[in-house]
């Protein structure tokens, strides 16, 4: 039995890691039977047969892997049966610049808007963990990062046009079916959208209707964990 | 026969279109023997066969195509037998996604540093055409946009984070061989080189490591067109 540690909030429903969403798509995608465990940030000696401090961590027998590209790596080598993630070498060597491209440039700059409402769904004993952490990242103080989240929407969302681009071609980023590079992306808006209400896309936006036909992908997966923790998507 | 219309300056040597440079490269990857023809700015009549105002325009036998994704996949479809440019169709969505990535983020900014350079190596009778439709995109005058390039090339370098992260783990954006994702990229590098002696990495920059493997794909294309212009990359 496969098992992966998700980072949750208060509510356990609430799991909002994106890196963790990358691995529960990609097992979904795989069709592969698995257990999430729910996981908080300062649980680090959960994750200590893993070598890691961070999740997602994942456990497949005696193996445990850390790190989402080496676990989405580590599941297209252990079951190359099922359903690919990649597609092919050069699928997979493009799906870790956009993995690389959502890293450094969306993720990035989504953290600042939904900072607040993070911090708002922790569990009470990983606060002091969270706000220490960040503002030592940030430099200031949390409530100082974004005073208003609204007015940073605008200029986050322009970061989305080299993926509206190729939308107008494409239904998904690796052509005609979701696979780790749309994994990848899709990671960083269930994070949004389990923590905050603020709507990330405009309604109209092109990225919306990926959004949403994501949402339905490996039968509703991202549709029903948000159901479940109470953060419906808007229909 | 194949003709391949290209942007040239004063100097018919320096071919300095970034979406020209896909092509070129594409042609050559593919093994498939091509005349390009320099193309100036404001010769718009001589691209009227292919009901466009811009290069690349391919012309192939009696059929005529441009702007340089559509030609790409052309070239894909048109000579299936011969090396393929994409690797896939997962490959070919993403390589979508890296030209767009490209367009809206790096040849964007990267405009702004060699501007003046570009200017002056143009043809005279480019000049005014160059100087009005650009002092109309960045809404004031050619020598106001960037009066110091060099201090704008921290921002700029910036900006490749997402490559700089893969080369880390692989040799090229499509994993171990150059395909049109890393052409895209190194178009905009090309136009770059071919129009001004400002370095756009520094030396220990793992984007020069890959600079300098794709200055020899495709049998060394890149090096020697650079060469022919009187632009030696930094050995």
């Amino acid at each position: 039995m496969i098992t992966l540690y998700e980072l949750t909030g208060a509510d356990v429903a609430r799991r909002f890691s994106p890196y963790c969403w990358r691995i529960r798509m990609s097992l979904r995608h795989k069709g592969l039977p698995f257990e999430g465990i729910a996981w908080r940030f300062t649980e680090k000696d959960r994750l200590a047969p893993a070598g890691s401090q961070f999740v997602p961590v994942l456990r497949d027998g005696d193996t445990w892997v850390h790190d989402s590209m080496a676990i989405a790596e580590y599941l297209e080598a252990t079951y190359p049966d099922r359903p690919g993630l990649f597609g092919s070498p050069h699928g997979a060597a493009l799906a870790r610049f956009v993995a690389a491209w959502t890293d450094r440039t969306v993720q990035l700059n989504a953290s600042r808007p939904i900072l607040m409402d993070i911090f708002s769904c922790l569990h009470p004993g990983d606060r002091d963990y969270f706000r220490t952490t960040r503002e030592k990242r940030f430099g200031k103080r949390l409530e100082e990062v974004c005073p208003d989240p609204q007015a940073e929407l605008p200029s986050f969302r322009l970061l989305l046009e080299p993926a509206r681009r190729v939308f107008g071609k494409q239904a998904y980023l690796a052509g005609e079916a979701p696979n780790y590079a749309d994994y990848a992306l899709y990671g960083t808006f269930m994070w949004w959208r389990m923590t905050s209400r603020l709507p990330p896309f405009e309604r109209e936006d092109i990225m919306s209707s990926w959004l949403a036909r994501m949402d339905e992908a490996c039968d509703g997966e991202g549709r029903r964990a948000l159901a479940a923790a109470g953060m419906q998507p808007e229909g």
